[in-house]
């Protein structure tokens, strides 16, 4: 008994002493909780501050008026409150009931942003690391989807693939579905891109792709498929940490926007794929889809391929429409399955998108649009992951309702 | 240009408008900055910061001497440094010039903790998150095992797997060397266990286990093989995120130490990868290590099935002498090609760790002991790792040299 006391002691002495060890259960606070009655209360140790605030996008967004160069625009800014000090110097503020969603948040302290060292939970958006908590209020919401449910489990890999056409090793990463190791069965292939900002970790991780999947295909909505979502900056390995000399986030590095190699090489993506991993091939066995720059090379990938992906989804980016008009008369001679272009009625990327839109319905050309709510944010890229996944690898029924949104804000953009 | 210069500004204006979005390439500040002396500059902006302070294992550690119930004890806390405030509020701090290593730190802002907000790169170690950076002085020291290197590079798979003795779904983590998709060779397999505060995760991210076996495989330094890192804490699905309604980090859903579960189940975890791997079958391609309770579980697997395990590594954990006498003499009659037992001078489990190299010895078992500096830390599992891996599958030579660690001290406990 002795031995253990001093044992207790000294690790709580360690960790008195010093600010970087684990040896316990964090803080010992709880934040953020999520209680009975979808409120959420977040808490924060700090005698010394004298304003502590969280600002996140579970709060009411802030419409924030500005003048640039005599035009007048409004920015949704993600809202910000007080949290009230008690007892020891224990900040709290308990929210309003919350929708289901995956939220991120961070503290504000005397001005000054922090993350919540109570919440082990946390996305790393390009450079920038938040703090996050999913909370589903009913089933089929899209936090739901986004959480862990006693559903079968597909497997998440980081595998490296030879691009002669890049000289380079480059890695991505790979959602099989539940049952893949066992079985024998072929699968279609979603190729899902990133953003400029992202790497082959992004849809994973942002994204839920794994939780999404799992729960799609375990309620029959979704086919089992498999989701390959590979780096698509063509100057980049990997994600960092996982690249040589890679110790800046993607955008740091970024001295192009250039897509044109990614498109070039995605021959060296599906042919690794479909040598190593039991793959249904074939035209309405392959879709390709992404976000903002995924989106803009999802679409060049259809006009450089036009026999390959019989499902292309464009999310929040699209190509251009000029010097392409017979690359996409040649990408509908083929009868697309599905051609979806997904974008935020406060994006940016909108003008183009209905643009791209309105002139394939002029040509004749057979895609759907799915206008949401909000701007260039993750919270719509999963949703529209979501309901494009719904879609795939199926005969086309009518479009399925969108999942629930929380009608909070998470401003305009994300990247 | 007028477009693109709005574009730029809304962009500006959001990163100061929300604190979470993640525009741009994150502060614009570099930190830390690894410099061509092998000194290290952090930097920090806060304007309104009175002082600001750097701790880390990277410098020298300072030795705390305590007195509990009488008892005098010298804790080695790691090293607090001031940084110099500079123009514009950045606050700078450049190191003495450094070993190869995987180095920790977190910035104490007004005695605050906080990350560095302008490191990528972090690590998270149960519950607590902490900035980290490698550094290679030169090929073959400690930190150039641990980054990652132009050389083939294998596979780290997320995996599911039915464990019908913990009538659960469980994860483990699955690394396959270079080539293994491509091949059909079978491998040996290395199964790899955590700590009391761990994941299947742990291994993978603080014990940098994939660049270690890449390198070491690409050298020619360790054979190619499968290493298995399953979740070692029964009554844990999987790690925080991963799991249903696992919102908490292990440690602190602690209730048990026991570990007598895993050595029942484990054989579930066998037939999984037997079944589903390439794997190399049989005693002699079979090893099992674990660090702390993941060196208990290894030692005790060892005793549970004496038949099975050709290669076992204690790091830093022990199971007992007392009524395993019997066990011991069983395990030792199949003369296991590798007992390696490797824990630290600082380490509270060296008088058990000793004790039972000690009682081996007595009872002329086979068994090797290996003594490094300093405690019960990820550095020191690191090197276990790097230094077991090279003995495993092999016919066994003289021990090879331990490879250079870092003169700093990490602190004597990481959990």
């Amino acid at each position: 008994m002795k031995r253990l006391f001093l044992v207790a002691s000294l690790l709580t002495l360690a960790m008195a002493a010093s600010a970087q060890q684990a040896l316990g259960p964090g803080t010992g606070i709880v934040s953020p909780e999520i209680n009975p009655d979808n409120t959420v209360t977040f808490r924060y140790h700090n005698p010394k501050a004298k304003v502590v605030q969280v600002t996140g996008d579970f709060l009411p967004s802030r419409p924030i008026e500005v003048d640039i160069n005599g035009q007048k625009m409004v920015y949704n800014a993600p809202g910000v409150a007080d949290l009230q000090e008690g007892p020891g110097g224990v900040w709290t503020y308990t929210s309003a009931p919350l929708t289901g969603e995956l939220y991120s948040y961070s503290f504000l302290v005397d001005g000054h942003r922090e993350m919540d060292p109570s919440n082990v939970h946390q996305n790393r958006d390009v450079a920038t690391w938040t703090n996050i908590f999913t909370l589903s209020a009913r089933p089929g919401d899209a936090g739901w989807y986004y959480e862990v449910h006693n559903v079968p489990h597909g497997s998440v890999s980081h595998v490296w693939y030879d691009s002669p056409t890049l000289n380079s090793q480059r890695r991505m990463t790979v959602y099989t579905p539940a049952g893949y190791e066992s079985g024998s069965q072929h699968y279609p292939v979603l190729y899902l891109l990133h953003g400029s900002g992202g790497d082959e970790d992004a849809w994973a991780d942002l994204g839920r792709t794994a939780q999404i999947m799992d729960n799609l295909i375990a309620e029959g909505k979704a086919k089992p498929m498999i989701v390959v979502m590979p780096n698509g900056v063509w100057f980049n390995q990997a994600a960092p940490g996982a690249a040589v000399n890679n110790f800046q986030p993607t955008m740091a590095n970024s001295r192009s926007q250039s897509t044109k190699e990614i498109e070039d090489s995605f021959p060296d993506v599906m042919s690794f794929v479909e040598k190593h991993y039991r793959v249904a091939k074939g035209y309405s066995n392959t879709a390709v889809a992404g976000l903002s720059m995924g989106g803009r090379q999802s679409c060049m990938l259809s006009l450089h391929y036009p026999d390959t992906f019989g499902y292309v989804g464009l999310f929040s980016g699209v190509g251009a429409i000029e010097g392409n008009e017979e690359g996409f008369a040649k990408v509908f001679a083929y009868e697309p399955k599905l051609y979806w272009i997904a974008c935020g009625k406060a994006d940016g990327v909108m003008v183009n998108a209905r643009r791209l839109k309105e002139w394939l319905d002029f040509q004749g050309f057979k895609a759907e649009m799915y206008e949401s709510e909000g701007g260039h944010i993750w919270r719509n890229w999963r949703v529209y992951l979501t309901m494009f996944a719904q879609r795939l690898f199926k005969q086309q029924p009518k479009a399925p309702k969108p999942v629930r949104m929380s009608s909070a804000n998470n401003g305009d953009v994300d990247f």
